[in-house]
């Protein structure tokens, strides 16, 4: 079973709109609303692709519980924690005349220690039957900024593979625990690093902590720098829609791989594969079964012997 | 005491974002919720400026639950009927870079006939109550467009004194019921009669029904016509601040000045009055009432000879 934490859960709302104009009153066409947060998308993914996903995160108020009532509707297996707090929104503005994403997201509510005791708890009664687990998200207000490090720790003691996906002081204090796989972005990269070249950033990560490497380079597909070697690979073709959540994906497809056992140039195969089928689901955490299982075939992994990488 | 029905009510949250740019993540510095809908607006006026003000809507689910305590903590007196479905939600997004004011509202839900008929059950049974009824806002989905028509001829069985601040279909259906006053803005007056200028839409608007018409005109004021003249007002000085909510403020200053039975002038000063100190408050709904007392002393009326306004 694959262990996934998500520290800020979220009530993802999406308003279709026909157009986003600043200074101007819109009308939303449609309202949707679900469970989100990049674990719960990352869950979620797993669920579509049938691999058994544990989701642990805290939630509370009346957005936490549309969350609850919403992974019980999606048949995603949860433990939830109590929280004082409500549960943060975010809120995605699809424009149809410009084709533009556009998100607003609440910060979340203050947890008190024993909040996020609550949580760190859940996860270590869970880790004796988890192959993996996945750290993901950002930490919510009032969680220390090592708060990842200690999820990794009981990890590594009960032999469980951890992956880790945040930005920032997150990941800056995260990636010192070790984690076996973290997933930037390349701009989380740069940030965390200041290095402009994703391979130098992804091994100078390696240098922090972090086992391997797995760094999205947006449409130019995905790059993994491991101890014995760096492999990169992209979708067969171009995929235009919603590119929220297809981070979140890749993370799915890297977990399925490495609870396998597999090799780092499958993992990546896996995680292009997923994440490319992501930009065709209409929502974070959706994918289209149909072109991830094309796309996994059809993948070419290719080895890196250069120096830098063009993104 | 004041009646306002507010057939659409729904919970405000506004976002502070530091700029909005379509396409890019964003993130809230902070979120502030709250009661909302025109209606509300206007009895919030009308509580602050110690007026009597009974508010009668529908509520359901989650975020009608905040509408509900929200009226609570504001002491708003207020009558909701149960609601199957779950109140709307406005998002303002106020950009801090550009000074723009972004709003995207959610439709609302679908009521039933019986829910419908448990407001108009409830306004029926406060008016012996009221010396001003205020209608206020959109219909929601599934009330029949005439709704406030019906509304209106209760009020005027009971000798109640009718406002009507709708637009679209609901104001071309409900003017028919003869109100004693419409407010429109400029753009709804157009799309109403087709007519550009606000003086020639304003008569026309007479001509199908309404005893008088108060039409907004942005930064230049407010315009009154009513049968034996036509008068002119606007803010002794331009005021910069969130425009959203101030013509609900001039339907609460007309309303208090109405329900005094005063002369029309008086009615148009004090409009202007408040709608001018409503620009100055954070929040729809909020105005200022340092500026408010100043304005309605210094505010002059002038009656309108010309065939035609500049606006």
């Amino acid at each position: 079973m694959i262990l996934v934490v998500t520290a800020n859960p979220a009530l993802d709302v999406t308003y279709a709109v026909s157009s986003l104009t600043p200074g101007a009153v819109h009308r939303a066409a449609s309202v949707h609303r679900r469970a989100g947060g990049k674990g719960v998308n990352v869950a979620r993914v797993l669920h579509t692709l049938d691999v058994p996903a544990m989701t642990v995160a805290a939630c509370g108020g009346g957005d936490g519980a549309l969350v609850r009532a919403d992974l019980r509707t999606a048949e995603l297996p949860h433990v939830l924690c109590d929280l004082a707090g409500c549960t943060r929104r975010t809120v995605t503005m699809l424009a149809a005349a410009e084709d533009t994403v556009t998100l607003v997201n609440e910060p979340g509510p203050e947890f008190s220690p024993s909040e996020w005791r609550a949580v760190v708890a859940t996860v270590h009664g869970l880790l004796d039957h988890a192959s993996v687990l996945v750290c993901a998200g950002s930490l919510p207000p009032g969680v220390p900024s090592d708060a990842y490090a200690e999820l990794i720790g009981l990890a590594h003691r009960h032999g469980v593979t951890a992956i880790l996906d945040t930005s920032g002081a997150a990941l800056s204090a995260g990636i010192v625990a070790r984690p076996h796989l973290v997933k930037p972005n390349v701009e989380e990269l740069r940030e965390v690093t200041g290095i402009d070249d994703p391979l130098a950033g992804a091994r100078e990560l390696r240098l922090r902590g972090a086992g391997a490497v797995l760094a999205s380079l947006g449409a130019a597909g995905l790059l993994l720098v491991a101890e014995r070697g760096a492999w990169r690979a992209r979708p067969t073709h171009p995929v235009r829609g919603n590119t929220t959540g297809a981070g979140d994906a890749a993370v799915a497809g890297a977990a399925l791989e490495m609870a396998g056992g597999r090799p780092w140039p499958e993992v990546l195969r896996r995680a292009v594969a997923v994440s490319a089928s992501a930009v065709l689901g209409p929502f974070a955490g959706d994918i289209d079964l149909d072109h991830h299982r094309r796309e996994h075939s059809a993948v070419t992994v290719e080895e890196i012997h250069a120096a830098c990488v063009d993104v």
